[in-house]
């Protein structure tokens, strides 16, 4: 039968060309019984779609975009090393854009580069309010893969960790040594990491026979100032045993807080934290770890990327989840 | 005599507009006597020239770009905070290149950028063998700021800190401490910010009557592996009770070695590391640091960057100095 096009589609569909391009590229032009059936068709006979052919005559920029959150920050500094690796490789140009966690910011990035100034991005929410229509706008011009901080409701090929698992393991090893009044240092609370990484704490609370406490769960509050006050306040009268935190920035103000509150971490207080922080070994003590495979995602999400350029693969909604590591370390060690 | 331009300066040295703004770019077609001459003039009538009118004249690109050695590193990433700070201010984006220390990287990066992409650049420079001419090249054609990582025999604004004192202060501290015998780690070797911190350690040593001894100098060999043997090595052999280190990633290897080695910072080994390390206070031992003054470096070098754009101040070699701070931490503290 050959290389399968959308006129071959339409007509066995029995619809027009058009009809099943746009159900093809989403439109809300069309219902969403049409895009399932145009949908299924496509699966069943194999049907690899181009939607970059016009951008792909063109002349390239050979030039890929990484946005994420902020490049201060172990985790995003190895996916991004993943990325131009595999980036270099294929002699393309990485462009980094930092959105401090600030969707305004986001969203004018994401015009700009709509434009056609770059030949694809990679993504890492903000994690503040998504904007999704645009975010949509953007994949129908150019391919758009999104990593780490992903949001279940917008399509797209997303490379994700085992957030829940994680989380879960995380506050299942503060239980087994022996903490009782386990707390969540929460973020990223808008997306489905942030939403996963809670689910997994509560679970393996209730699956303890652990009481729901809503006082135990805070959410950062922006600034580093902000944020310190917060944890010190929450531990002065929350006074937890355990702390899972969802960030390092919530994390670190653990630190200062016990030396503040003379508190001993991990006597007085258990903490372990999401994600690859730099000489978390070095610490005192050294920090336990919730590590996500940082430089092994940005080769995934770059690599999927440069399929989609050669048109070797396009997914409509596809996640990859690769595993995260709890390394123990003395932050969460049990008394002897 | 109101705005001086191009025409009357020629007319006051009786050359060709055509020369003096040879002169002015620097050109090799001008001899350096008329260069003098010109730029003797220039400042004389208190010229301001506007190198860039022509690209103004275009579409702008509303973009800088910046090119780091390294993002995960807390100088770079507050320096770029700084000048995003500042870009935003005015509207404008900012990319971020990453050269990982590697001088092939950072000459394509230049070239690409050179077309046009952006308005103009801020650059700390790899520590590798600088090419001054595409350099050069590229100043020509839109504006270039130097920060932090400089080259004296490269003609710019330049933003540094005052290198020479702050290792000077370092090794000050480091013998009233007692030590006896200090080494250096060093990088950044083919860069005057190097040299500065070279020759501050090699100052401090001699005006305490301490010998010179080409063995306590290391100089970084790239892999972090590479670095840990190196620095594992030194101490072994060489047995210091103090270290200079000129960047963090000599500095972490020296807590890992003396782990292994089963040494005790301050006790046996006095460490003090240039620059910004990130949460130097929570390590075991904190670190003592000479911090420079990262996020102001980025806020001043994107300052002058658009006072180019604007016209109002073109340099053609100038030198601002900020001052670091060295932070006296546990891990130089002298033993009780």
């Amino acid at each position: 039968m050959g290389e399968i096009n959308i006129k071959m589609l339409a007509l066995e569909l029995n619809l027009s060309a058009a009809t099943v391009s746009r159900a093809l590229r989403d439109s809300y032009e069309i219902s969403s019984e049409t895009k399932a059936r145009v949908i299924e068709m496509a699966k069943k006979l194999n049907y690899e779609p181009n939607p970059f052919a016009s951008s792909l005559r063109q002349q390239k920029s050979k030039t890929i975009a990484v946005i994420v959150p902020a490049i201060a920050n172990n985790f995003f500094s190895l996916a991004i090393n993943g990325i131009e690796e595999v980036a270099r490789a294929r002699d393309y140009h990485v462009l980094i854009y930092q959105t401090h966690e600030n969707s305004e910011i986001e969203r004018s990035f994401l015009m700009r580069l709509s434009s056609g100034r770059v030949d694809g991005i990679l993504i890492s929410l903000a994690s503040e309010e998504v904007d999704k229509r645009q975010l949509k706008e953007v994949s129908e011009k150019l391919p758009v893969v999104f990593f780490d901080r992903v949001h279940d409701d917008i399509e797209g090929v997303k490379i994700t960790t085992d957030d829940y698992t994680s989380a879960y393991n995380a506050v299942q090893h503060l239980i087994e040594n022996g903490c009782k009044k386990i707390g969540y240092l929460m973020a990223l609370n808008s997306l489905s990491t942030g939403e996963k990484r809670l689910q997994g704490y509560l679970d393996a609370l209730k699956n303890n026979g652990f009481p729901y406490q809503p006082d135990l769960i805070i959410t950062n509050s922006g600034t580093v100032e902000q944020n310190y006050s917060l944890v010190r306040n929450f531990i002065a009268e929350q006074k937890p045993d355990g702390i899972l935190s969802s960030i390092e920035d919530l994390a670190m103000p653990c630190y200062y807080a016990c030396k503040d509150l003379k508190l001993t971490i991990p006597d007085d207080l258990k903490l372990i934290s999401f994600s690859n922080l730099a000489h978390a070994e070095l610490l005192n003590p050294s920090l336990t770890t919730i590590n996500q495979p940082a430089f092994e995602i940005g080769v995934e999400a770059a690599g999927i990327l440069f399929k989609i350029f050669n048109n070797r693969r396009y997914a409509f909604n596809e996640t990859i989840t690769l595993k995260s590591n709890l390394i123990k370390r003395e932050s969460s060690m049990r008394a002897e």
